[in-house]
């Protein structure tokens, strides 16, 4: 039967992201937005994983349904895998997604192009009431440009180009960024999971 | 003999700790300021030692002098051991002092308090012309506070800790600071090898 899963993101690109990849997956599943309603989540975990299963509990709980989370971020090897789980507030609190990716690039500025190496990386949580957790988490490794390029995606999308592409994440269509992406592979990942909930009538 | 000694920094602050820690050894060195025509340093290096050796073999080369310079930084645990190398332009070039310490408490504000461990790391290096080049490497271990307290050092001072002390490194006298600190260390363990360069009469 249909489950009726809770985004549990207030991040609108991520919503669309997860509704993408979800839906492509063929599983029969309604998507809820998170109510007004619910708590928010002070991600202090010290990695991707215990943000996203926080965050996917602490939805569960508000509203008794399954519930999926997305943490995700850039790890820079320059930069010792940073921003990492600071990726959305890198250049500080209240700060949009191009004074992160500009900070990024103005620190990158005097690493060699041979050491530009970076990766995607996403944990995508499946957490149900009364029941277990689930996390998983997907990579996507490239490395950085120098000057953000594409208009498509969010993030540090603009800056980051996959091992065997010659176009960021931002320059490819989102069907094509997310058969690649950390987010697409995280996600996938939960099918097998969401697939058993939806046998059992969750 | 008086060994002389080329400074290679052109940051006030340092030439004035190297002066204080240099001159608290008891070495008999005339120390000379780093002259306006070497050329300036690329600081790429993955590590303080590799970028300390660098700007010591740079400024020894261009005046035929020995010379000694500082690496060194703030090292945040919950930031994986940045801003490490790039603790000077951390918010970017051209960023002052308090803009970079400011990034990092933006950047620790949602890090729990038992997760704000930190050190200073310090490398000093020595290069003669036409002899060998020294690195050594000093570290103080501590902690960061949220606010910044004091008005004595420079960089990230006001917001580091020492283990066993309740002031900052920024709330100490020059010389307090110095016994414990990652630069009074580093520099004091090249002690023998310019005691050896005094002995050889560079």
């Amino acid at each position: 039967m249909t489950v009726r899963l809770v985004l549990a993101t207030r991040n609108p690109h991520k919503v669309q992201e997860l509704e993408q990849i979800l839906q492509a997956t063929g599983l029969d599943v309604s998507l809820e937005p998170m109510p007004g309603s619910a708590p928010d989540v002070v991600e202090d975990g010290l990695t991707f994983s215990q943000n996203a299963a926080k965050k996917a509990r602490s939805a569960a709980a508000a509203t008794g349904l399954p519930a999926v989370a997305d943490d995700s971020g850039l790890c820079v090897d320059a930069l010792n895998g940073m921003p990492g789980v600071l990726s959305a507030r890198w250049a500080g609190s209240g700060k949009d997604d191009l004074a992160n990716l500009r900070l990024v690039l103005d620190q990158v500025s005097d690493v060699p192009d041979s050491h530009l190496g970076a990766q995607f990386v996403c944990a995508a949580a499946l957490s149900v009431p009364g029941g277990p957790d689930t996390v998983v988490e997907g990579q996507v490794r490239g490395r950085l440009v120098r000057e953000p390029r594409g208009e498509g995606g969010f993030g540090y999308d603009p800056i980051f180009l996959p091992d065997g592409s010659d176009r960021t994440t931002a320059e490819m269509a989102a069907e094509e960024k997310h058969a690649i992406s950390h987010r697409g592979l995280a996600f996938r990942a939960l099918v097998p999971v969401l697939r058993d909930l939806s046998a059992q009538g969750a």
